[in-house]
């Protein structure tokens, strides 16, 4: 049984150090457990409740995506003390399909300096019930460090710390059907 | 000479209750004080550091409608606890322009349950180096009231509380060329 994690970056940026940093998770995933990045955030159009329903295509590829996969790792950058508008405007539209409702979720800290964001990120994906795996959360100092891919795979306290956070992520899964009766 | 407000809703549904808060508050403008709604927000791509420059469009049209105003009314509904992704991808657009530098701007609440999305608004407009005034940011208890446009104008409390607060905002303005030396 392999547990298959959905990993989010809340930046567009081709070079963005977050995306970077979920690659680097991706390749760090230890025996039985797949992550994979979701690639369409940026297809999403802007979130309006009058366009909800037929559900427009984008939309319906991250909710798949993440029904598809038993939890979430999410790192998104802070942009002026808030949540990117790019992760907000994807959780809005996964507000009314409830696929955060009790799904386990690691949220990735880039930059121990950014607080705000990370408070709110936490807050929102809290309100739509997702379940924050606190010990999987971490902090890693990538913003400033100089740290590559290869260089945050190879690094012999960052590499273990997201592997480890890996596997703290997927021994929250329950077994398929157990979670309405926890 | 007319001050210039340029309102900024952050929801894109068509009976929002913050555009519809707006539109009241466009009509409620003392003599002296005009107030425009921007209709584009929908049309803003989602950010990315990448397609800066040259500047899209739509952002072109978001930063010369701004420099055009004197001060800024932004109202903004709570999702899951957070600002709309919609609010805050516009916001995310205007950080590196700069056109919210020491503009005077007033966050009104359509929602006083709705504390969350408010307080982190604040802190990105300010973080942005936006005057916010406070004396102008009002709660008024739209949501739940049943009250439409024309009952928001008409209302003995929260039209002339409207009206104070452009009043107070206008009154923020200082004369062109006095900013920076402020």
């Amino acid at each position: 049984m392999t547990t298959k994690i959905l990993a989010i970056s809340g930046s567009l940026r081709q070079s963005s150090l977050n995306s970077m940093l979920l690659r680097a998770v991706a390749r760090l995933a230890p025996p039985g457990i797949e992550v994979s990045l979701f690639p369409g955030l940026g297809e999403l159009p802007l979130f309006n409740p009058d366009i909800e329903s037929p559900e427009p295509p984008p939309v319906r590829r991250l909710r798949e995506a993440i029904l598809a996969t038993d939890a979430l790792v999410i790192a998104s950058p802070e942009y002026a003390h808030g949540v990117t508008g790019v992760m907000k405007n994807a959780l809005d539209w996964m507000v009314g399909n409830e696929t955060f409702v009790d799904r386990p979720v690691a949220l990735l800290n880039a930059s121990p300096r950014a607080t705000h964001a990370q408070a709110a990120l936490r807050e929102t994906v809290v309100t739509m019930s997702a379940r924050v795996v606190e010990e999987a959360c971490i902090t890693v100092p990538v913003l400033g460090s100089g740290l590559d891919e290869e260089a945050i795979v190879a690094h012999r306290e960052i590499g273990p710390a997201l592997a480890a956070a890996l596997e703290t992520l997927a021994a929250d899964v329950r077994p398929a059907g157990s979670r309405a009766v926890d």
